[in-house]
């Protein structure tokens, strides 16, 4: 399908297109899951951009990007959109791969005012006078350290740049933070402006002889706009601005553009807008599997307890009984599972907004005040604290854990969400302990043992639920000891780490070679008794990990037979490659890199 | 010596006392080096900390912590304070190790807040009524995000917690960004303040029935106090103070003290205050190598061209006849050899602040426009922008260049700052070349291929300058090419990897063998042929690098040779082992952990 033409539409023409969109937009969504509320209520937004704007010259960033599923329709992927999320499929984020009108890879949150920044001066360096960035940014991802850097930059250089604030009062759960704080004061906004027309009226009246005065008032009024903050930084300030009125909306955009300064255009939106559904409630539509549209319950969806759910679980029970024990999530309380603790220890549980540097150095010195935190981030995310780790925590060697979710393949939300890293960037940090659970019960042992050990540690756990060993029941932790399941006759381990035991098991189901068994636990500090014994019995190791390959588990293990002067075994990973992983289910994923486990036996030929 | 009791000293006694100690702090830092005009600044404010709060029961957190002289001073450290940055002793920061005075590392910037918040949680949970966390942070230092992050928690819930800023209108080098500017405009608050007062007066003689308005209006000038900016964040604002008044210091302490809330108290101080020939000079006076008291000139110093400088000086060139050349550097315009850029290309080389997240994302904007990027930030910073090189760089696949400065062991500033991580938790990262140069005429080269490489691509160099190798010349890099600089007929390699190189170097000088000698250049991609070729003559392969072992060079060797089924090679590394490295001479610090090359070659037996 063609790029819709919004450029020469009426209001009316354009009205109705925002209903085809959102109609749009359920359809696919119930159908293939992904995040609903944020893109229903910023249809009239992208619409405006794409009214006043030109994708095709200026550059849109759509901050996080899970909200550009409307700009998706607009440029060309209307009738692609139902392949939404799955492999080979549209992206729910935007990818310059998928489509030259994508103008940036956005996944994690807070990056676009930086962009916009670098943008601007590209587009002032190249004197390319009729180009405009234009960024969307939401009133969660702005509570970021690095949006504020690039704020910080762009109030003091003042390169012209459109930077759209869409505020709809929540990041992905309910606001938190000063600026949020703020901003829910603007919007009460009618007092303010009531106000300063007052004032007005009423400096018409004085004396001339408050001339001069008058003029300072105003000045100091001038303050009192819902912008002051902004403008403080050197920002203009346009709003607030109704987000679902279009024809405001196409106004203010308009204005904006001829300023040539860097501006805020404020504008209020409602999550949800157009499904009744959904409107006003929170964290539960943000993000969704498959529903029913009428209904609004969802379609299919695991019995299971997802590793997360029972991540929570424990940690409440430990909670319950120690009053040390705190934590910390960086505005993912239900996907982190802490919204159940936050809400039973309302003093003991936070979550401090996208801001996760913050997060962990802040729980850092609690651990230093004698409480033992729990720093629940995505592993992906726990990228943004890597300095923290090591500055804060681990030079430190306090007693704090990290309980790193969506370890692994994440499925539908593609490369920039992948957990594949964290064993590569932590293993390298002194002080630190690294291990992994396998199954429901190694969760709650995991849980236990990061309660009681000293020092920092990590443990790592995949998006979804554990499989089930049905022969096989697992063990408390113990620092660096691991288990062989199961020792076998034929000289052939399958090594497993974390959920990459599960892998190591169900290949071993596939084959009828009588192979050894191995849960390694801890990956730092590795069980080098285990490993020697192993090295005697099985000359061939298969490594199983949901981590990448460099700066993995099997590059572990060579290293360390390489330290031990062991050369007389082999070790074959089925570790990531060095590539980035794309979207699609987990399952659909790991048979496009050949990694299920019946792919794997035919490839290493035991069958 | 005894802790300095400063608590019940006359205000005369303690203006005495902080001639003494900027007396004692000149006198040490000319002969050590170190930071000099900071901890100046700073002497009477932290004596007034230690006059009004309690360091053994109030946390005082020092941010980044270089100009905790006085602090170490007053706590038993005075005679000691002659070892500063000496091996063994006292640190040039904080450090809980060395003293229990010392509350927490800090050695990079703008961690304060964040810890002030996470005590303040913990106090509040001890129901400790009587202690109160006292954070101290310089206006350079808030630009970064974490600061803001911290603070937006901090508005919000308001913990009691007091924030020093330290004004003196520089970070490192000169202010940048709004904050700063936003700072500087208040520095001329006599406005602010006299305005204030002629408005309180002019309502009085209003009359009575304008009550109602005046009330409003005095609502409205609240605002227009220097702290507004901080006011709207949540948090309480004094200020500001002048940071050489004993007197007003105390005063104003005593006040935050009592509110029991988040205040900001905001002292203005002079970078150098007391040493006449560093007052007003910014980036010169503030870290300084051992200098002539009198005089004001540098004792010794290198005559040798540093790594920083030939990289300054070879992308100056570049950047002469390519116009696509940009560059950033976060707050080091000096230590980076930036400034000389930034200087002569205004337009295209940037000093963002304290902002390596925003820095590395906005230049990955500019490279997606068409620019050249070079990004120069220290090995141990670089860490705070970790998940911005993933996402933003390496998943766009773009034409940006990391110029890894202070890479290895830096010396004097010990722990927080050794830069050993970065091949470790780089290298997992798809998309991604990393390389290094060994001496002057390879750095030519380095830069030069940085510029010609599609993707990104990051080297690495070290402090100081390179040595030369008299007898080998360096030749231009070709992707993934290495170098056997010299063929030997013992079957032993002394692998080196960019500064690592010398040592392998050095420790040929030393031996008698007749060993191969090889300049690995790429860590990735690695070069493969060369590395079969090598294990066809060489089984003994010793590695020189000044990186961490773990996902360090020669662990990815180790891993080459097993997946390449190659069992007859024997690796032994000379990275650096699994802790943190302490501060000293880097000569002196490599002593200590055995790894001068005499050492190396006593140990190895090679002699």
């Amino acid at each position: 399908m063609e790029k819709i033409n919004v450029k020469h539409m009426t209001l009316e023409e354009l009205e109705n297109l925002c209903g085809n969109i959102r109609t749009r937009i359920i359809e696919v969504v119930s159908k293939n899951g992904g995040h609903l509320s944020s893109n229903m209520g910023a249809v009239e937004l992208i619409v405006a951009m794409h009214h006043v704007f030109d994708a095709k010259k200026d550059p849109f960033i759509f901050d996080v990007s899970h909200q550009s599923y409307t700009h998706k329709l607009l440029t060309g992927r209307w009738e692609e959109f139902s392949t939404l999320r799955q492999i080979n499929g549209i992206s729910g984020y935007t990818k310059p791969n998928e489509s030259n009108s994508d103008y940036f890879v956005a996944g994690h949150s807070s990056t676009s005012i930086s962009l916009a920044v670098g943008v601007a001066k590209a587009i002032d360096l190249k004197s390319e006078k009729d180009r405009v960035t234009v960024a969307r940014i939401g009133d969660g991802a702005i509570s970021a350290g690095m949006a504020y850097e690039a704020l910080n930059e762009l109030g003091d250089r003042k390169y012209p740049a459109i930077i759209i604030l869409n505020d709809n009062e929540m990041s992905i759960s309910k606001p938190i933070g000063a600026i949020s704080r703020y901003l829910s004061h603007m919007m009460a906004g009618e007092f303010y402006q009531g106000f300063k027309k007052r004032v007005e009226k009423f400096l018409d009246y004085l004396p001339e002889s408050a001339t001069y005065m008058a003029k300072r008032f105003e000045e100091g009024f001038k303050l009192i706009t819902p912008g002051m903050l902004f403008e403080e930084l050197g920002l203009e300030y346009i709003g607030p601005v109704d987000g679902h009125n279009l024809k405001s909306l196409i106004e203010t955009l308009n204005t904006a553009k001829k300023m040539q300064k860097p501006v805020i255009v404020h504008a209020q939106t409602k999550k949800g807008k157009g499904y009744t559904r959904a409107e006003g409630e929170l964290e539960k539509w943000h993000g969704v599997g498959p529903f029913d549209i009428e209904s609004g319950e969802a379609v299919d969806g695991s019995s299971e307890k997802s590793a997360t759910h029972l991540f929570s679980e424990v940690l409440y029970d430990l909670a319950k009984t120690h009053k040390n024990v705190v934590g910390v999530t960086a505005a993912m309380p239900n996907g982190t599972g802490m919204d159940k603790l936050m809400k039973e220890f309302p003093t003991r549980f936070w979550d401090v907004a996208i801001a996760e540097q913050h997060a962990v150095t802040s729980m850092c010195a609690m651990a230093k005040e004698g409480f033992k935190p729990f720093i629940a981030i995505y592993s992906t995310f726990l990228q943004r604290a890597y300095d923290q780790i090591i500055h804060d925590a681990c030079i430190m060697n306090l007693d704090v854990v990290f309980a790193i979710d969506r370890a692994g393949i994440v499925g539908e939300d593609g490369e920039t969400h992948q957990g594949v890293f964290d064993i590569s960037y932590l293993s390298a940090i002194p002080n630190i302990t690294l291990f992994a659970p396998r199954d429901e019960n190694s969760m709650k042992y995991a849980v236990e043992f990061a309660f009681e050990h000293k020092g920092v540690c990590a443990f790592r756990y995949p998006r979804g639920s554990f499989i089930k060993f049905k022969e096989f029941k697992s063990v408390k932790f113990e620092l660096g000891v691991g288990e062989i399941m199961k020792e076998g006759k034929d000289s052939i381990a399958f090594i497993g780490y974390g959920n990459g035991v599960a892998k190591a098991y169900q290949c071993m189901k596939l084959t009828k070679k009588d192979i050894t068994l191995v849960d390694l636990k801890f990956i730092k500090p590795l069980d080098e008794e285990l490993l020697k014994h192993l090295s005697c019995i099985c000359k061939k190791w298969y490594i199983f990990s949901d981590s990448a390959k460099i700066g993995g588990v099997g590059e572990k293990l060579s290293s360390w037979l390489s330290k031990n002067c062991i050369n007389n075994v082999e070790i074959v990973s089925f570790e990531y490659e060095d590539r980035f992983i794309e979207h699609g289910s987990t399952k659909d994923v790991e048979m496009k890199l050949q990694l299920s486990p019946e792919q794997i036996i035919k490839k290493i030929n035991l069958k």
